[in-house]
């Protein structure tokens, strides 16, 4: 058995169990990460989709046996729900465990978790920038974080072999992984990831409140860009909503700045100014280009979706 | 041979052979739609690509060969260019021959291409609702119209044989059909084609602005949303510059209603009312799902873009 193939951690005990936990099960089980894996979710539909599907090798609606004796404790719920969660599991933590989450902010979870781990626990946020629009356990697949980045944001102190398993854990998962300041992932997030969600869910309400145009029309002719949108805006709102609620100065900040040049944009199609838009036009399609080179997104035209398979 | 494989087309002219132009040939050929394929591009380097690829049967430099017994010609330039080339070709259209263009405006190319329509020609506005972000001859691919929209705006008192016979040609290229006014047209393609192109351009913008966010974050932690609108945001600047100096009105109009929406959304976020975000992450999920049961995208998570074929 080489290094690679060992199980890093003896029991790992998932709190929620949506497509983050689920893929976390099924990328665990892929790579032979743990040992055990423990599912807990306090909700009876999630908890039978989950029991069906069988990623986890015992699954609990309390959370006390779900976290005995477990080494590695991942909180997968909407972030609105850690700080409860973290009190309750607190007094169930086993001394040199590793606690850590998969909340899209990092500066709000320090805030809600922090105060509530217990000495000799390893706390370690962690972000893994991966997912798809739909949610639940079905939703889970073990490649969900192949080639993409988890980011760790570490307090400052924290045990660096620690830092190190955790790192050695998302490897094993697929990821790359990256170790920030919890107040720069939240920026950084804010434009990559919060913004994009934003206007997309808000183009998708503008666009359902007109009178003038039809629900149906806008269906019928979505392929000209629009339908893009409505992707990342059929993501889980309660999950969304506590993104926007926990990182507000950073999504205020970049949201005024895409206001600001949106303002700009629009006075040059007020007075015709054609060359202001090809320069925007054109400077925008090279950071396409580095993105599909970075391996973070196909170079297949549409994203692969309406050229049949060869 | 039935009617549905007989040549509905003697000669086709296509005035342009990008992505448009090139997918119409391959699309024709597919069907046997015509029994020949003229193109034309004044430019060196597409006329020796498209030669290359071989799509059309006699391809040309200047105008009259092309035009010359054509009873189809196609405009399939940026928009920009339409008013010029139309004038330029007027002389070498041949009576009963319908003129058409693919244009993703319609009042302005009334406007631009009407008053060069000698008599005798029947002109019918057109436009294809597909694409993809890439540009240029080997770009064109025969399925791109496949179960997508083709809008049709006659002007009153057009030959209702000739729109039947475009509506076929459409038909047979793989789209479905449906005939607008040219003014209605702008504004739906205003709110799902031309403003989502205009925000993805924005924060694409906006995003590599950033001062406190390196492009190289940008790139790396993309897969969280932003790398969707990179997508749009990659597509041909000449094409989109025309767009937005065409349908002025239109954009300005939905702009105002995004903004204005944008804002309330902002003012949520600072006041924290979780309840106005919920709703409205909600509403828009069912909007996702009328569009994939309309046929109009793939209902794969992330468009299958991360899941290895099984």
């Amino acid at each position: 058995m080489t290094a690679d193939s060992k199980p890093l951690f003896t029991k790992v005990a998932l709190l929620g169990v949506g497509l983050i936990g689920a893929s976390i099960a099924h990328a665990i089980r892929r790579g032979g990460v743990a040992a055990h894996i423990a599912g807990y979710t306090p909700r009876a539909a999630t908890f039978e989709k989950a029991k069906k599907i069988g990623f986890a090798h015992s699954l609990h609606r309390e959370l006390e046996p779900a976290l005995r004796n477990a080494d590695l404790v991942v909180l997968a719920t909407p972030v609105g729900a850690f700080g409860a969660l973290a009190k309750e599991a607190a007094p169930h933590l086993q001394k040199n465990a590793i606690l850590t989450d998969v909340g899209s902010v990092k500066t709000a979870v320090v805030r809600d978790i922090g105060p509530h781990v217990p000495q000799g626990v390893h706390f370690i946020p962690a972000h893994p920038i991966a997912g798809t629009e739909q949610s639940g356990p079905e939703a889970g697949f073990p490649e969900l974080f192949d080639g993409r980045w988890c980011i760790l944001t570490p307090p400052p102190g924290t045990e660096p072999e620690a830092i190190e398993k955790l790192r050695t854990f998302w490897r094993r998962l697929g990821s790359e992984v990256e170790v920030m300041d919890p107040k720069h992932h939240d920026l950084v997030l804010a434009i990559t990831s919060h913004l994009p969600h934003l206007i997309a869910y808000n183009i998708v309400g503008t666009a359902d409140d007109l009178e003038a145009v039809t629900q149906g029309e806008v269906i019928k002719y979505s392929a000209g860009g629009f339908r893009d949108f409505t992707r990342i805006a059929a993501s889980d709102p309660t999950m969304w909503r506590d993104v926007f609620l926990n990182n507000r100065e950073a999504v205020l900040e970049v949201l005024g700045r895409f206001s600001e040049d949106l303002s700009a944009l629009q006075r040059a199609i007020r007075w015709g100014d054609g060359e202001a838009l090809f320069n925007l036009f054109t400077r925008t399609r090279a950071i396409r280009r580095s993105i599909i080179d970075a391996g973070q997104d196909s170079a297949a035209p549409n994203f692969g979706r309406n050229r049949p398979k060869s």
